[in-house]
């Protein structure tokens, strides 16, 4: 019988299970489609969930497991719409103790740093800012999803990229290059032909594309942004993104309480200007900027539920659960 | 048996059918709620249009009836989705000759003027500009739908209303009136108490009050922009709106061809800056303005149907089908 506990990482596109030791050793990784409930039809997400698990035990080799605690990391309420169907099928995997549920925004502070305090930016999908106090969050700036925020997003750039297409082509907005980058990426073929309401027929085949999608996928064009970021189009929109996360951190930063900024999300890295402006920020308050890229946002769902069982986790204990997933992962690749 | 004309003229909210004689005088008038399959599901529509239509009917309290044509004024393409569910309700009520289908800008135009050139500035739900040559489609700018532009639109002004009340509520925007007309619109209580995530408990509930809505929904907050139009966020929203729509017109106006503008949509008559621009920008070409108000859009539907089936339509006669119209529904709130 092995003793270990569980750190699932339930992102919008990816469900990410670990199984670890109490020194915080990975032992069984799995992966899985995304998970959470707010993105995803709620039977198929605890499905993912499930799925990641099982590929996380299978990954392990272990035969006898008995599951101390399992931590779910996820955005939104600190419950799963699916819990019963989670807990059922945890407890066949061998889980005995508590199910807890945490928000993915401490799971992105604790991958970088063991700090109770700090703060974190994050720009994938989604985009917002927060500061975290004691563990618990203390102020959100954005984050309000794509309808009503999450500026400079993800999903706002893709957004603006498929606007700014639409504007080029009707001759309303700028010509840029984004236009026949987003008609490639959705096979719409170049033609000068108008159709019978006087619309270039390109237009009116992207109109009835991007309408057949959900709106959130409108995401898919941000890395197409990003590609063609010396497109003045392309890279005012990057501009104004960065402006975005910038004042949403400039707004959740407290001067009274300099701590390390988690910077996290697929799109961070690409706005380049950030860790300057940041630095800028932190110095103009007197303090030396600690700014740290979230490269494995997984690490801290492992920390969250080491502190859960009990286990003091320290700066060392991030680094080296970091190195054990990183390692875990690698060897992953080599056997496959 | 009574040989008659059928004109139905489709929106998203609501769906409007008018029985007339060759000589485009009103028989019976019936209504319903919208019928356009982009905006309702396609076995609604349907059955929204086939319900005005039988309204008409009773209204005109006629029993013998030869339906010699039908037209149907609706956005978009030239046939309706549950054109086979139309044709049969309409042989049922007496339909003889054929079902005819024509754009809603077309039947805008129609509306105000005989004039075969003209141009359409609409601004209801929706919004764009087009340019009609000869009674058809010539130019058209944006209408392209609230997710890739409708730019200056109801669903925009609501968009941004919304848009503006989290960002208030969050601090990160400028404080607004709307916001507490938007949180009464949605019956959500003021409180300064905050959520575990720190959030106020008003914002968490207005998001997800927005976020159970379907999008174009949102159209519904215009109103309230135009409410406080006095507050300074709002005034911006307004002004952006009519820059928006003046910007449309500019593009679709062609100087070598003056011809009547017409105005339509259910925020338009509030831009009131818009009358004067536009009378501006076509002085400047060197003609005078022609700008007139849309204030029933079912009459281009009976106009256009006249024509269909062979009847010359000048200037006198669109003021007699308007005046036939009016009267008709006037006496119909006086026997209601």
């Amino acid at each position: 019988m092995t003793r270990v506990l569980l750190a699932i990482d339930v992102g919008g596109s990816t469900s990410r299970a670990n199984l670890i030791d109490r020194q915080g050793r990975c032992l069984g990784q799995g992966r899985n489609r995304g998970g959470n409930p707010g993105s995803n039809p709620p039977d198929m997400a605890a499905a993912a969930i499930v799925a990641a698990v099982e590929a996380a035990v299978t990954d392990s080799g272990l035969q006898h497991l008995e599951i101390d605690l399992a931590l779910i990391a996820m955005a939104g309420p600190r419950a799963h719409v699916a819990q019963g169907k989670l807990e059922e099928a945890f407890a066949r995997l061998g889980l005995t103790g508590p199910l807890v549920f945490t928000g993915d925004l401490q799971a992105m502070l604790a991958s970088v740093t063991a700090s109770m305090n700090g703060y974190c930016l994050v720009c994938g999908t989604g985009a917002g800012a927060v500061r975290l106090r004691n563990g618990e969050i203390d102020r959100v700036i954005d984050a309000s999803g794509w309808l009503l925020g999450d500026a400079g997003s993800g999903y706002w750039l893709g957004h603006h990229a498929a606007r700014a297409a639409t504007e080029d082509l009707e001759g309303r907005g700028d010509k840029t290059a984004l236009t026949r980058a987003l008609l490639d990426a959705l096979n719409i073929e170049w033609t000068d032909e108008r159709g019978r309401d006087s619309r270039p027929k390109p237009l009116q085949h992207f109109i009835n594309a991007i309408y057949a999608m959900r709106p959130i996928e409108l995401a898919r064009f941000a890395p197409l942004v990003i590609a063609n970021r010396t497109d003045p189009v392309a890279a005012r929109l990057l501009a104004e993104a960065e402006a975005y996360l910038l004042k949403d951190f400039r707004l959740v930063f407290d001067p009274s309480m300099p701590a390390p900024v988690g910077l996290g999300g697929g799109i961070i890295a690409h706005l380049t200007g950030l860790p300057q402006a940041i630095g800028d920020l932190v110095r103009s308050a007197g303090h030396a900027p600690d700014i740290r890229l979230v490269t494995d946002g997984s690490v801290g769902a492992v920390v969250l539920a080491l502190r859960a069982s009990g286990v003091a986790v320290d700066e060392a204990m991030v680094q080296e659960i970091t190195a054990s997933l990183a390692d875990h992962s690698a060897k992953a690749v080599v056997r496959a």
